[in-house]
């Protein structure tokens, strides 16, 4: 398969899942290198946004490590929102170095890039891997399992952030 | 007629329809001289605001061309958000030049300005004219035509925007 | 009662009701000293927060002074809302001086305060009285009663801000 | 003398010092009720703005009950910067009750609400009580002594800070 | 001479004065369009930004409709400033429509579009001319004359709004 | 040498120059893991941060890469400034996974921690090291070498990004 030399992947992550997982491993390998965008770093503690960015990195970090993924080959990089979406693609590159390609998964993200003249490949995932993070959410608020849904080790860390009951108090609020 | 010396029309313009072209006429009619203040100049790509400011400032003015209008009698001033409401009239006098008159067809624009002791002007449009706006975009999302709501030229700026496109992603993300 | 030396209550009064005196009252009884947070003090006009923060600033001085309660033991601050919630503690300390427990019967509050180790105290409500500031907005809109869920004296503040207008007005933005 | 019915008293007080407790009691003298205006409020920590709200209000809070001052008269509010000045005396009337007149001597702010029609009245301080925070700050940052410029109490609060290492450490930045 | 379809020229105008007459005149030979980017317009009352973007507009309407210029040939665009200045150029394209050619003497303008590939003239003034609204504003704080480095009715203008009294207060803070 | 768990280096590295290299490699000999928090990764094109969070990647990983560091010891971090450096610590909580100890050679983010109760180690820098970004700079603008003071990939980096250019261009604003 030919490579591009540098790939971006973009997502929230809240929380990362297997549908991420596989997503990340499509990216890699197609790209000699990966940043890993993540998405509205700025967002904590609210119903769409349960997650800080700190506890993102923890979760993409062992989902990698424990897949055996090479670190030299790929680099996690938080991205804030800005207020107008057509503003977002500038932020990405004032923030992530040269890329030749952006996967994802999110319609808008790939047409924010399509319209600035990038190359993007949207990752083939089924609409259920798609929504697997508002699934989980849920799930979390409703007392449902959704351990089968994330890696083991990120399953681990969402224990340690004691992040149901986080879930369920921000949606009481 | 009287007229007043120098009236504010407000609008979003998302996208730019027959009823705000109506309300501009109306407004035209009662002003020597019209101030267009485009509102949310600050968000685009977004379910309710899809469009650019300088989408919009094009559509205004292709529009207004278009009609005969005289360029020596209005002007366009792209308004900004702000975190309250509170502070929205005054940052609207920040931006647009003395006026003495504001003509608009949303209630909430009209109180504030009604609480600074200004005087307002509303519209008369009918209820679907108001609603044009959100009508549009929900057909441009399910593929509907839309295009009669709207000015020729217009029409022709939102295709050369691909704005259904554009829609149709931001609605699926 | 043992007491603690500085309390802190925090609300966003859209608008004061009796559930919020019931509340304070009871950290009244528990405290020195109360700081009484106003929460999103930033926002105003818009639904969830009509009223802007000088407005409800006289709606708790005047159901306090009303009430009787002791000028010397109790003072309030505005407090702005944060990009992200995780933030919020933080700003909370840089304008509340040091306090000891935090009051409230917001699950949200209570849960960042728990995670950073603060102690807080959750205010005993009826379910009812928790949600009556969404209540009495809706019953504003509506046209409904709703002077009995307030005091006396922020019934006839609201009368004098207009409330009821500038409710409707904003709900059919 | 006559009295106005609610004053506004501005300042920054970084730090707290003998000129603003004239000027305070200045005011007082010739209002009924005193908002006591914190500006900057969402700044700390750097050369201009080493103090928090939050420290700012146990300053002034510890001068006045030292002198007496009847705390049914007086309430400190905390107004955060906005991006335009021109914006900011909106900002003031967003979170302060409605008062009749301002009182500073910044002629800055005695000018924006100026513009705005509002009755302003200078406190007759000499030059140096004016500029007497600049000579603190510059004085905790090469070791003079400067506990004469403020209240005792306050003097007592900003060594409980630590403030002078705090201004030398900012200073080297 | 070959004209450029839509030239764009940018400047913040704190004042207007004759140097900018000059390169909007020389925009306006070489562009069959001109876009005057208004720039800082959310600044105002701050000693290198003391007019509004209403008042910066007023001259610049006054100072082309004085000197005769086609109304049809331009337009008037605010522009606020953006947290980084990478970021500002993609700003000016949401709110500036499609332009071929950027006009400007600051050096820093120039260089953000030459990195972004976009074509640029650097308007011929002598240093004199470029300096032209510091030298004006420090003439009014200073109590010397000015009038004759704007245009009369910029000169009107400026009086009408107190500009020099402005100055002044902003210079003393 | 005891070793810390996790570390966190900060700085701004405007640019990455041989002080930050010897400091970086004195923090990771006393950590077996560290994290290098990029600050102000929010600012570019400005006199004293004239490369953006992108770019400066770039630098660290070239400088750490060409001496050999192995990739599973540390991470990038880009760090956003803060309105106030009092809500700075937490921002840095919420993008950094949790560390045991800050080493740095800047006394505001040493202070800022120590507040906070968070162990920091001060970088042996001499003071010619610690100013060196700000000499780079200057020799930049007045056309001086400077390419003695920052690794070779940095160099290179650096007249790829032409730099020396952009530098002199945000200098005559």
């Amino acid at each position: 398969m030919m490579k591009y030399k540098r790939g971006l992947f973009v997502g929230r992550f809240q929380p990362f899942h297997n549908g991420h997982l596989f997503a990340i491993e499509y990216a890699l390998e197609r790209s000699e290198f990966l940043y890993i965008g993540l998405g509205s770093s700025n967002k904590s503690h609210e119903e769409r946004n349960p997650f800080t960015a700190a506890e993102r990195i923890e979760m993409i970090k062992a989902a990698l490590d424990d897949r055996g993924v090479d670190p030299r080959k790929w680099m996690i990089i938080p991205i804030p929102d800005t207020t107008s979406h057509f503003l977002w693609t500038k932020m990405v590159k004032m923030i992530v170095p040269k890329f030749d390609v952006v996967f994802s998964n999110d319609p808008l993200t790939l047409r924010l890039f399509v319209e600035e003249g990038i190359e993007t490949i949207e990752v083939p995932l089924r609409e259920r891997e798609k929504l697997m993070a508002t699934e989980i959410r849920n799930r979390m608020i409703n007392g449902l399992p959704w351990q089968d849904f994330v890696p083991k080790s990120v399953g681990r860390l969402i224990k340690k952030f004691d992040g149901e009951e986080r879930m369920r108090k921000i949606n009481r609020m």
